[in-house]
């Protein structure tokens, strides 16, 4: 599916956002692709990172792969929108353990008010392998002067 | 349902599982009661909880609840077990924006495999009002030795 | 929560709609109550609805919740509107053998574009007794003429 | 990945369960492809799928995603083994409006005590044309005598 962005500026706009993203900061969580309906988000795996066995913590999982399946969504909508997750769902497939963390978020079914998203979270281990570790399904709302009060 | 811890130490179990929880010390995140199938997580939130518009991120949103409901659950199993999150969903009905973030974690059906659990979100105002703005199901399993590569 | 109706005649509204509902009525799935955010569906169990070892399928639990909390959400919507399900995740807690299933939908956060609902799935067994065997939680799209081609 | 099924007779197995599967009788739901983590569920739509406005129902895409994920579950498990679902979410991207409903079920990790499946719902039109409406993920639960209780 060939998915065209509504606002040309969209990587202007995503970069824009992230300035003031501190939780994202606070994660170490970068984005190396954006492309419509598709963005790449990375964490370089540290002590931070971890729960109590040193694994990652699923709560790291949560977040990267909401990070890359949110501006995944945000890549597709007017330049006056923005997008909020309405729902996700993770199912963890394999202990994190690795060097990075990479989620590849995509756009499965774009729509007027709300992109259906998916995020694939891979770990990466010191000899550059990759294992599937997550794997998140969204339903992003799509916020417009119109309809901005739908969360309050 | 009255929920019988199956080990009598499960306070201390999770205490001393905290300690190497460094994920959730750099959330801020701290469990303020542990009770048989029922755990309360709190945030006091700042500006590294918040994304680009100074709402608290979802990702902090999914941490708390998954911290929450997966102690709930960890307060059930045996000794020599612990749990791990095999999928969670969350569905954001309001913005994050308040003082304090605070997650009831319960477990909704104990299992011998896994148990269901949920985790109720809420941000709390300056002036102490309380509003839920998150809410969060779960498959939470059992891992022991006799099954631990389950997730392997 | 107070759950004010938009269309003060919502349960005509449902009643007509329902006339046309093929596939509830292949399951023998009914309306027992219809209150505004508030709907209970119930099917007498017989043979036709169980899967190989005589236990309720899950597809029929899943059509009883997604019934109950669509039309749930459906009460609040406005006359010209009406809702489809975006998404809907079923928890499944335990075997459903009895003599009837009883779904109770609400409405957990209404929106302008978007209703949060739930299902609890009950079996009622021979005696009367009633037990908790799934629960539901969907994200219901208000389709509206303006946003008609929402899900095409 | 290439999954290898532990009972070599998993076809026969499946075959001699879906004898007894009165729902998706009820449905008219049948497999066409059975094959080591995947398979393919097919329902050929007549009016008894409809909901009110004529589209395929909620439920009965839930029951063939439910169906075609299982019984790919189910082709991995030993012989004395069956699998349950312990929980699925569907996300619905369009409307059932054709000839023909077709799932394609996966197993996307396989464990030892829950397989983790997935399934894509197409809809077929009468020139033959196929389109994605719906996608469900699910855990399925691996039913063994040892954990025969689970979902008790």
């Amino acid at each position: 599916m060939q998915l065209i962005p509504k606002n040309p500026l969209f990587r202007e706009n995503i970069r824009h956002h992230l300035k003031r993203q501190e939780f994202m900061k606070l994660c170490r969580c970068e984005l190396v692709t954006i492309e419509p309906g598709y963005v790449v988000a990375e964490i370089e795996l540290d002590t931070i990172h971890q729960q109590q066995i040193g694994l990652v913590h699923g709560g790291v999982t949560a977040t990267i792969a909401d990070v890359a399946a949110g501006f995944a969504g945000f890549t597709l909508v007017a330049e006056e929108q923005h997008t909020v997750t309405a729902e996700i769902k993770i199912s963890y497939f394999a202990p994190g353990l690795g060097k990075k963390l990479r989620a590849i978020g995509t756009v499965v079914k774009p729509g007027r008010s709300m992109h259906f998203c998916e995020a694939e979270v891979f770990v990466i281990a010191e000899d550059g392998t990759e294992k599937l570790i997550a794997k998140a399904t969204t339903t992003m709302a799509i916020i417009t002067p119109k309809n901005h009060g739908l969360m309050a």
